[in-house]
């Protein structure tokens, strides 16, 4: 039996990413809801689905998996729903913006077999050289790490981004929103839990975009865990020169070596996306990535029909996502008071 | 009158690299004390510096300039001794390694005309792709700037190290040590002095060197200034592959671009060291820095000559070294308890 899919959240345009390689996997775009900015775009492309309600879909049994890119504020209530309904659910990250909702899930989830709820953290599950340079550093390539250093500098797009885009109540601020990114290939790289990181310092700020005042376009946070440090960076300062949204990068530093995965572009460098960089005692080289399969499509099938945790775990999600509160709830002003922005 | 120098402090082979520019800029290497780690290379590189104590080296009138790069915690007491027998001190970074040292240089300094002290931060000024990124962006490349990235990942070289490269004590710690050139660059690029930073965290740690117990191998630091904020890595884990001392990094964030400067290489990518990338409105862009003139020798002169402060203000050197010793000071354990290091 093919899985089918019911997306409630047509928010985001990363709804088409991941219906994408769902379906491309094996499963049924069956059902959408009939609202949120890209339903016309959706309808176009999907146009099989079938429009329902919610609530329909909660109660149509052949619908097995929710996905949701809805506002992010509110997906916590659309997967406890979905949950509730006995759905798998597939969200885009963050999956929620506070503690409250995120207690909400950890209680929807207990004891239940499997990963009832899959945050998709697409920076590492969409991005080859991510990916790789992740499973290289968990295979102790460059030896045990000590320092893991990321960048995820986007693009603002202010013409065509939604009014939520610029409140950090809906987005849930920039740490959580796309901080995520970065917090989950920190854990999956040391393979460290929630409980073991310490938020160290972190800071969130307004310095480009004063028609906006709540608007956080920059900021910044230092995860500490045993052993190791963990640095990352986020704006949506990229200028339009780039030439793609945005110009992520991870460095892993081990003892015995470092890891750097250029994840978009490699600026006035070789073409494409998708650029990693060993150096090593044995010398300094590019990764060919060209043989990583991106198969979280697959992984979450699989998973979804056995109870497995191939692609992640549910602790996992839950991990990332506490991280990413505690760090925004953290957060003090963007540099010293003085700021003249 | 070509300006004579006399070298107390043969301990790091900075030495060689700070006497060759200001040789070539018109000085003359006159004197040199017998003592240090790398006399013998000196003697048979300068053979027409004459051996002199420290003593006589201070009454010599003739001698212009004191350059020392002896052991870090050495380096105050030469440059005090220096600076009250009227000399002008060129000292190998850090410039010292505890704030009474700082205090001081401070109280010897004051009222003097010119600038007594210059600590030499070589990682700007001997290197055109650095020296060139912060001059974009201190002439408005990239707007105001709002985010300063450094990385100074070195080599350990553990068999050629000498005995004092292991104790904290004597080197002042990693932030101070190597650090000090990513906080020279942090206030140049921002014209922030140390009163306008604060240290937001710290860590140092050894993670790599089981022999020497006392050794900081790495190190991070956030610094936040009015509307700025700065984070800096350094570490002694740099492969032997990378087939250079280091691959310094240094990014500049503006709301209106990026500027990012690899300093020592561009791994797997050009050929050869000094390399400077700009994102801005135009494009992605690799900047030449060929025309770009390393020229600390002669403005050093120059500043000697008149009591200028083209190279740097006397100010600078001192505010540089404070944020240093805040943020070593400052410093905890690397990651959390329960390293495995």
């Amino acid at each position: 039996m093919r899985a089918r899919i019911g997306v409630n959240g047509l928010d985001h345009n990363h709804v088409f990413e991941i219906v994408d390689r769902l379906v491309k996997a094996g499963a049924v775009a069956a059902a959408h809801i009939q609202e949120g900015g890209f339903l016309e775009a959706f309808e176009g492309w999907q146009t099989e689905s079938r429009p329902m309600t919610f609530d329909e879909m909660l109660a149509d049994d052949s619908i097995d998996i929710v996905v949701t890119a809805a506002i992010p504020n509110r997906r916590a209530d659309i997967a406890l729903a979905a949950i509730a309904a006995g759905k798998h659910v597939v969200t885009d990250k963050p999956g929620l913006t506070t503690m409250a909702q995120l207690d909400a899930i950890r209680a929807a989830v207990a004891g239940m077999p499997g990963r009832p709820w899959t945050v998709l953290f697409t920076e590492r599950y969409e991005n080859r050289a991510i990916a790789e340079a992740v499973r290289l550093a968990r295979s102790g390539a460059v030896g045990r790490i000590v320092h893991v250093i990321g960048a995820g500098p986007h693009t603002m797009w202010a013409k065509r981004r939604p009014d939520w885009f610029w409140d950090p109540e809906a987005t849930g601020g920039i740490l959580v929103d796309i901080g995520s990114h970065q917090v989950d290939q920190f854990l999956t790289i040391t393979a460290m839990t929630a409980a073991d990181v310490e938020v160290v310092a972190a800071a969130v700020g307004n310095v480009a975009s004063p028609d906006h005042p709540a608007m956080q376009d920059i900021g910044s946070m230092t995860l500490a865990a045993p052993g190791v440090v963990s640095d990352h960076r986020l704006d949506y300062l990229t200028a339009k020169g780039l030439g793609t949204w945005g110009d992520c990068r991870l460095t892993i530093v081990g003892v015995d070596g470092t890891i750097e995965a250029r994840a978009n572009v490699d600026i006035a460098g070789a073409e494409g996306a998708e650029h990693l960089f060993v150096v090593d005692a044995e010398g300094t080289r590019r990764v060919d990535i060209g043989d990583v399969v991106v198969e979280w499509g697959e992984q979450l099938l699989a998973d979804l029909a056995d109870g497995g945790e191939r692609l992640m775990t549910q602790q996992h999600a839950i991990d990332v996502t506490d991280v990413c509160l505690r760090a925004q709830g953290a957060a003090g002003p963007w540099g010293l008071a003085g700021s003249t922005s």
